[in-house]
């Protein structure tokens, strides 16, 4: 008997993950459960995106692609920035990822070594953490305190007691929602560009901003990483399609490492999210729904006493500060779920110091599942 | 402008992921390419598979899964070991992952730590050594010189030299084919364990032995970590879908990392793959076919100068001796494809010392296009 156990393996968990399996548990046993626990769209993928898919099944083989990903949807992508943001990117820089899991997993590896100091934004969504930690990065924490978002000023602060190698955030923001200004977004990337600092910007949550256009940090700089997926917007999160925009120089590395670590991503889906980007009707009515979500949760989550800790200007988050109903927002959570059939994710997984008094609410259900589950958790709190 | 470069990043291509790249760049311009060098079967997924796949299309949203997978693949791959093994596996030691590229991956970040000595045998699969290079584990390449197999003496004196954390082998191999008979892996299994290394066998070409039973590591040991995956004989490769067979120990860090680094192994697959293990009357057919390749190839290789390397025991490969026509197979490879139009892997990917006389050449494709191959190769050389 000899089992290997490793130290880097010993991550925190993904409790939205953890929360979301419970959840799933108590489904098999006949309980109905609202889930808001993770950040998933209720709706399917679109109509195009499903008959592409049926197609390519009728077709035949289903194989590997090129590491970077097929030619169709390199373009398809590339054609996106020029359509939605006015920004030219060739097909070439174009890296498609098995989601942006994969792409925050190729980012870190091919731009960082370990011991290499990495900032991000506390709070913010755990999987940074806990990938830059398995890989041996040293996650440097960037707290935003009373601000929504990161800052050139806190970046430039933080570099200065000790050098950063990069930095990542993402604008809408998990688990805040909150939305990086475009002016506050071209200053935080040219400022860290100018001391020497990488650049990740997470773009999942675009086309989901609800205050406000979207802009893309590749509109302040070519040097930028941009990681982007079509399971929020595009509502395919199980597909697990997502894309990278590259500095020239990091290409070829990216696409070594893709074949070994991933090969490429999978084929049926990178066939069918071409179809993506000609369903913005089905997919604007969808955002549609959200909004009504947000403003409905908006108003009720106070009356509750789970006021609002960010704006929620964009992607389907609500962060509540619980602290005037527990201290352990864990144990709450859970208790949440088992007696109120409400799954929400305890701030723990976003924010390690603080994440105690917080939840994240994902309002990516439909609006009948938020009048109920607010119901539901008024009843339960009296 | 701050672009960070690892030095992590720079691993060695996947050349046979260039090579698939070049063919179908050449496939784009109009050539016939025959393409021998990625091990990927020519069929499609079985029946079955597809049907159940279309019907979850229809059914509606294809989203997150627990991070070990659903528990209706669990269970089928654990009825699998009952079946076709007679071994004993509870569903709950079982990891759905994204292809065994994920399984590599997730294995040793969990199992080991940077600088962990980790034995692979040369030649061996390339991802291997990427993976853990990028991890930052120390690869022990074992050379098997003569052997066609990694056995219990070689691991003993590479520990004796320096302790081994773990050792990683597959039967049959990529890229010899070779397989390990039974009594040869129970006192590998067994001599690895009790010297205090972790073992990791890799059974993704199982049910691809032509020359006699499948031998699972889980028959001589509780402790052992299994990667298997639906990509050879299930013809699922670009599905991206795979699975682990864990010591209950491994099980919880596992999941852990699996959160943050993957969510979930693609739902659509999941659900499509639970169809595969009911297939087996049209997978056997396919799998007469490769034994027709076999046969052809394993005459007319050696014919045209390509003396088998090792027995073709299993998987669908021949790896052969080129150094009758070249000193560099990595040239010939190039020319290959470019001038005869046939698609092989160079030694390279497989063996970094000794690779420039070696070639792989996949037989997953038609028997038609395997007489054609080898008459086009017998064109061009003369």
């Amino acid at each position: 008997m000899a089992i290997a156990i490793s130290r880097r393996g010993n991550v925190e968990p993904f409790h939205a993950m953890d929360i979301l399996a419970e959840a799933n548990r108590l489904r098999g046993e006949g309980r109905s459960i609202i889930s808001m626990a993770v950040g998933q769209p209720s709706d399917p993928a679109p109509r195009a995106v499903r008959e592409a898919a049926r197609n390519a099944l009728e077709n035949g083989r289903i194989g590997y692609t090129d590491s970077l990903g097929t030619r169709a949807l390199r373009e398809a992508i590339a054609a996106h920035y020029a359509d939605h943001y006015g920004v030219s990117v060739s097909p070439c820089r174009v890296a498609v990822t098995t989601g942006s899991s994969a792409g925050f997993n190729l980012a870190f590896m091919a731009m960082f070594d370990a011991g290499d100091r990495v900032g991000i934004a506390a709070p913010g969504y755990p999987a940074y953490r806990n990938i830059m930690a398995a890989l041996g990065l040293e996650v440097v924490e960037i707290r935003l305190e009373d601000r929504p978002y990161l800052t050139a000023e806190m970046v430039e602060a933080e570099h200065k007691r000790a050098p950063l190698k990069g930095i990542l955030f993402a604008s809408p923001a998990n688990p805040t929602g909150a939305s990086v200004p475009p002016e506050e977004l071209d200053m935080l990337v040219k400022t860290a560009e100018a001391l020497g600092i990488a650049v990740i910007s997470d773009e999942i949550y675009h086309r989901l901003n609800f205050t406000g256009a979207d802009h893309t940090a590749l509109s302040c700089s070519d040097t930028v990483t941009v990681i982007n997926s079509f399971s929020k917007y595009y509502c395919m999160t199980g597909w697990r399609i997502g894309w990278m925009v590259l500095p020239e120089k990091l290409v070829r590395p990216i696409e070594r490492i893709q074949q070994s670590l991933y090969i490429s991503a999978p084929e049926l889906s990178q066939i069918a999210a071409v179809a993506a980007f000609s369903a913005t009707d089905e997919l604007e009515a969808v955002k549609q729904r959200y909004a009504a979500n947000r403003e409905l949760l908006g108003e009720r989550l106070p009356l509750l006493r789970f006021p609002l800790a960010a704006p929620m200007d964009g992607a389907f988050y609500a962060y509540c500060d619980v602290s005037q109903l527990t201290n352990d927002s864990m144990q709450f959570a859970k208790r949440m779920l088992a007696e109120a059939g409400v799954a929400a994710t305890p701030g723990r997984d976003f924010d390690t110091d603080y994440g105690h008094r917080f939840m994240r609410f994902s309002y990516a259900g439909s609006l009948e599942e938020m009048a109920e589950a607010t119901d539901r958790i008024a009843n339960w709190l009296r």
